[in-house]
């Protein structure tokens, strides 16, 4: 159900589908899904609350190994499988950013309460690489935090299954982030 | 005319908002806007057509300098001026990327083709940079030059200009494109 509503709500936008097009796209009467939902915008919240809990399994994940990691290794790790993620689940990514300014300001603010869990590690990570001096001190780490970022989000705009082979381009986003994170340094110092 | 239609395409979205909203944004009567534009998509597409306008500028302006550059330092610049613009029309810019889907197949492909000549310079930027050894040559220069738009685009969606520093995070951005290009190779060479 899900998957559908994604599906309809990335081809049309959300405000021009109807709960009648997803239960099209599911070859259901309209009817039979409203046992399972409240209301249009309760199907958006749970398409991109799946989003959320998925991103975060993958941060629990991700923490659990960074533990015994560098802390630039473990930005690796993590930019590399939300990459991933972005690819494997475009639609519901593309919808995710695009659409969560349309859900109600306390189902927003739940989502973007969640979000804050990946900025404080994100953010954590960059703190403790500028401590190890991997990362330039004089950067403020929510800035850089943003930036990083963007490279997994826009992944799910422009990454073409059939044209890009999927783990060399995660693998690329991945050093891409590292590597804009502590280039400076190196330079610079 | 066509910055009050972004406010109110940012604020409400494209979809929700109508050409009566847009009048009472700029304190006119609709049928006096309409003097200026036939459809509600027309004021859309004249809002992204601003846009491309003004980053085809930049575009332009950094081509010229770009001749006597070396390839890094030219997309360190470019990077620069385009992250700048974000900052500067962030509501342009928003509604740009979330709302080009909206507009009608022919409208669409016009900006496309106008974003391609962004795409062939960045692209040809990092080939240079290939040739020179300053970019490590096995990856491919076009999933690169997606990872340089993210940056640049994504900053409109997050720069908060009473919390940022302007330069200081443009410079950032420009380091962290730079950087995240040119950096695997010093490590892995």
């Amino acid at each position: 159900m899900l998957a559908a509503a994604a599906k309809v709500f990335c081809e049309q936008g959300y405000v021009n589908a109807s709960v009648q097009d997803v239960a099209e796209e599911l070859g259901i009467l309209k009817g039979s899904l409203y046992h399972y939902i409240d209301t249009k915008e309760d199907l958006l919240f749970r398409v991109l609350s799946e989003v959320a809990e998925d991103t975060g399994q993958i941060l629990r994940e991700v923490e659990e190994e960074a533990d015994s990691m560098a802390p630039l290794d473990a930005l690796r790790l993590y930019a590399l499988r939300q990459v991933e993620f972005s690819m494997d689940h475009q639609v519901r990514v593309a919808v995710y950013h695009r659409e969560i300014e349309a859900l109600s300001e306390s189902s927003r603010r739940l989502l973007v309460e969640r979000h804050r869990r990946h900025e404080r590690f994100v953010v954590g990570l960059i703190e403790q690489a500028q401590a190890r001096g991997e990362v330039q001190p004089a950067f403020d780490p929510g800035a850089l935090s943003k930036c990083v970022f963007a490279t997994i989000v826009w992944t799910a705009r422009w990454y073409s299954p059939l044209r890009d082979a999927r783990r060399h381009f995660a693998d690329r986003c991945a050093e891409f982030v590292v590597c804009g994170l502590s280039g400076p340094l190196a330079e610079g110092a």
